[in-house]
């Protein structure tokens, strides 16, 4: 019964992309702890690069230096 | 003051329904808790169908397959 | 599939308080979104009164004040 | 590496506001805290108003009442 | 930057097996998305059983059920 | 109506410096966007360092390599 939420900037992660971090996460959830993947549970959200900081400005900022 | 958060695929919902489940979250925290209704906060999240994993695979995956 | 999080303060709820909440709040998906109660999942939340804030203080503060 | 989320109401805030937010946040868990700004996160979330509720009913219609 | 959030019941999950999934979930976004693992953070976050519901009853009902 | 969520590791915040993060968390809103105090919800959680990992490894980890 495991819930896994990825937070990622919207950047262009493709359909095949998130596919695998739902593999992923679930194939990690059942090989560490035994869980059941049947019930695992994996949500992505992607949120623009403006509503997103670190260092304390935002990642579109960070993006325009180069970062 | 409770804080809930519902997340549903996105799949339709309709401001109807969705002023549905803020009234009766909000009744469930009174009822049983006898929480403020008036500090009682209710967040719906919808996310894609491709960003939502159960069973190691997307809903969008999953759809295809009947399921 | 729906993950619904609720979050109060820590002041005593009890275990039959919260599955009431389990089963409110899962019978609220299906009744208003026709969702399967079999991978609804909830997850509660007790925050102890000094960590949650409102008005810019903390539950423990306003308690002491009659709120 | 705080992590700090704010959720707000999608209702026009500028991206200006959002790098004010992100500034605003991390200044305050290196203020207090003490934390290391570089490794502090700021992720902002702007919901619909038919998503948000608050006293039972939706703040879309909350909005037409005035309030 | 991204930010998972991995919430699981408590039922002993070693601090050896933590490691693993925080391992783990970094390695997956770090190979998925080519993220950089100097600034993806994990929160693991563990659950009571009597919080935690699926099927509108807790997990330590289900437990009791052998479920 | 905003909420704040601010994750930080259970490493001996005050009820003092909590207070502060409630406080400066609440004025943020409120200068920044002009959100009404007695409706801003502020909540801290306080996590393991066992249970919070960034570039790969453990709070706990990191910490007994000085980092």
């Amino acid at each position: 019964m495991p819930f896994v939420n990825i937070k990622i900037t919207r950047e262009g992660a493709t359909a095949e992309q998130k596919a695998d971090l739902i593999k992923g996460a679930t194939d990690l959830l059942v090989n560490v702890l035994g869980k059941n993947p049947a019930t695992t549970v994996v949500v992505i959200e992607e949120v623009e690069t403006d509503n997103w900081g670190v260092g304390g400005e935002s990642i579109t900022v960070r993006r325009k230096k180069g970062m």
